[in-house]
């Protein structure tokens, strides 16, 4: 659980270990430049790398269809769809590059300095938290994503792609490179890990002498392992089991839009809904034509027994494992709740307290369900396709947490952050 | 690391493990009361604790009698004399919750609320953590000052206190489950482990799906101990290795002040410095007189070569281990630099990141030494003794942490939450 300094234990340690720890060194040495790094050096690094990632756009395709190649009869095409780069893509990631830089630098920020009673002055500084330590799956703009966000933060960054995009993950990095010795910062400021070996990821789960934090970005497979293997703090989120509760005073049309936007946008986020509520005395009204605009557009329903008596025996009934179910597919679990209390009972034992939402005109159930449902995003009248990074206004998202300490829900540059404590006198003592 | 809802393995649960197992599942179901609890029922409910400590004192005191007479001969002074309570200890222990009364209640406060482009407004709402366990040693007054923390901050609590004052941590039990009961909130709000069976705290460290965060309180085994087996997020500083560095520009009474104060106001503490440095070119001028004040108030000093050159041979010499020592005895390290980058280089390398302090008059290297040091704490012209819950203005304090992620510094009420995302609409989709 805690950062821990001892070194793993007495045995040899392998090749590719003993190279993380040269990675992990030269990350700690590059973090304290970075921390102390100008806002202003900190953006030339970031111009210079999305100018580097188009000037060497021609060497990142080759070596992405290098990976496509490698990639054909081991992957499916959903899967090679997420690995392939273009010219609009790579111009895509130089413009996500940009947006980083022009946010506000968040380091070195004092806030509430006030005067104590003793004549001190106390506030709190934002500083970055270290090294980050990345390890993510196929799609190879994380690369260039992850890199600008903890350099803007003023971290060091290890990055550790999937094998299957290694190639054009390596020709990414080079152009990072490129951007951080241009603007006169260290390389080792953002490394990604060159070997493909399984072991350089157990490796890093095991150095929190140099890693700070670690943010896994993949599948629920990856973010497990790496949740019960680190020995560093993690943030994560594993499920998005999200709600939508359309109370029984919901507008119609609101909750029909709403319910349909959750579940339909993108099926495959952790933000859209994978169980629908709905008050017993709305059900008729709103549930109804609700569920014909599902079917219409190809989700499948699995109900309560209520919600198959109201909606016909061809719903198939839903069983435990739909209410604890992660679809991330046209699929939609829906059950008719007595009221509000129920709703969120059953989105407390259910749930994955990432993202829960009402619909509703009462106020006063508005309140009590923002108050009392423990999820990362509560919602009232909105998608929960909203829990989001740039929507929220963060500027950009290294990831969403379900955890509570630290950050919680989605988690940009401030995630990357921590703050400490300054204090001025003028020669006070106890 | 992280919150896994596993069971602990098959094995066939002990007595001790399935009692802290049921008490696990009544702090949850209290917590989501207590999260609930408005305001004024939390005061009414410290009130009444208050209350009840003053009105059961005479159980409390023959309790500690107890506690006293089983640790004769255990136990050294210093640790009974911690034990030991007394009517105005009890009353100050009283006095102590009703002060946690008065401070502003941190939950369900709603910051940043900002209409997005979209149209949603989106804020962030605080919260409570869940359920906090507290594992401590010796004094009982933490049963009263933890317990007040956790309530007010809408949290349920398991208290496991030191074996040596288990009679009076279950005598101050008593007094806070009445207070609870008066006031109309569960008193499994706030559970203060009976047995004193070992296996009770292995069992705690064992069961992150009914406690969200662990502080452990008092000596540094005890913090390793829960670092190191902890399944949950854990609170805590291991070390306090402070210093202070007195710059080359340092006015001389203020660094004289500051320097003695931080040695010999308390030497047991952990904001307490444990190496002085000095600019080389200040050496003769202020550590001189300096080190005459240390040794006048009983501190032995460990020198530097270039320190003993200036204060004598019979300054002992101080080796790598001083460097990291955390005497919490008065004794001092000292060491002349050449400047303050040294001095920034030796705290890094040597120090725990707890509290750091620079004196000076030069506004530009006071900039720059706040910037550069990675602690908790850093300090211009104050003494470390300063770091420190109340001096802060955090009202209370749990405990001091040492981690960069969530808390940082003296952890306050606000340690014991976390802000979760709320979002409004009126209909709004992606």
């Amino acid at each position: 659980m805690s950062a821990n300094l001892r070194e793993p234990g007495g045995e040899a340690s392998s090749r590719v270990t003993r190279q993380m720890h040269v990675m992990g060194e030269a990350a700690r040495r590059a973090a304290r430049r970075m921390a102390a790094a100008e806002p202003g050096e900190k953006n030339a690094a970031l111009f210079a790398i999305a100018e580097a990632l188009t000037e060497q756009q021609d060497a990142i395709l080759a070596a992405n269809a290098r990976d496509i190649r490698e990639a054909r009869g081991k992957l499916d095409a959903a899967a090679i769809e997420r690995l392939e780069l273009n010219a609009a893509r790579i111009e895509r990631m130089a413009e996500g590059v940009r947006q980083v830089a022009a946010l506000a630098d968040p380091i070195g920020s004092i806030t509430d300095l006030n005067f104590r009673p003793s004549g001190i002055q106390v506030g709190r500084m934002r500083v970055p938290l270290g090294v980050v330590g990345i390890i993510y799956e196929s799609r190879p703009n994380v690369t260039a994503d992850a890199a600008a966000l903890c350099l803007k933060s003023g971290n060091a960054a290890i990055l550790r792609g999937g094998s299957e995009s290694a190639h054009s993950n390596q020709a990414i990095a080079a152009a990072v490179a490129r951007g951080l010795t241009d603007a006169g910062l260290p390389r080792e400021a953002v490394q990604v890990v060159e070997t493909t070996d399984r072991e350089a990821v157990g490796a890093m789960l095991a150095m929190p002498q140099y890693i700070d934090v670690i943010v896994p970005r993949g599948g629920k497979g990856l973010i497990e392992f790496v949740a019960d293997n680190a020995r560093m703090p993690v943030i994560k989120h594993l499920d998005g089991v999200c709600h939508v509760y359309i109370d029984e005073s919901a507008d119609r049309d609101k909750a029909i839009a709403i319910a349909v936007n959750a579940k339909t946008q993108r099926y495959g986020t952790c933000n859209t809904m994978e169980t629908l509520l709905v008050a017993e005395s709305v059900a008729r009204s709103i549930l109804e034509p609700l569920a014909h605009d599902l079917l219409q557009a190809g989700v499948t329903l699995r109900g309560c027994e209520a919600t198959r008596k109201l909606l016909g025996p061809e719903i198939q009934p839903a069983t435990d494992e739909d209410w604890a179910a992660e679809y991330l597919a046209p699929t939609l679990a829906v059950r008719i709740v007595p009221d509000m209390h129920a709703a969120i009972d059953h989105i407390e034992r259910w749930g994955s307290h990432h993202t829960d939402a009402i619909v509703t005109e009462n106020v006063t159930r508005a309140r009590a369900f923002i108050r009392a449902v423990d999820s990362a995003s509560v919602m009232v009248n909105a998608s929960t396709r909203f829990a989001d990074g740039f929507e929220y206004g963060l500027g950009a998202e290294i990831g969403i947490s379900t955890d509570k300490l630290h950050a919680r829900g989605p988690v940009g540059l401030e995630g990357l952050t921590s703050q400490k404590y300054v204090v001025f006198g003028d020669g006070h003592v106890r």
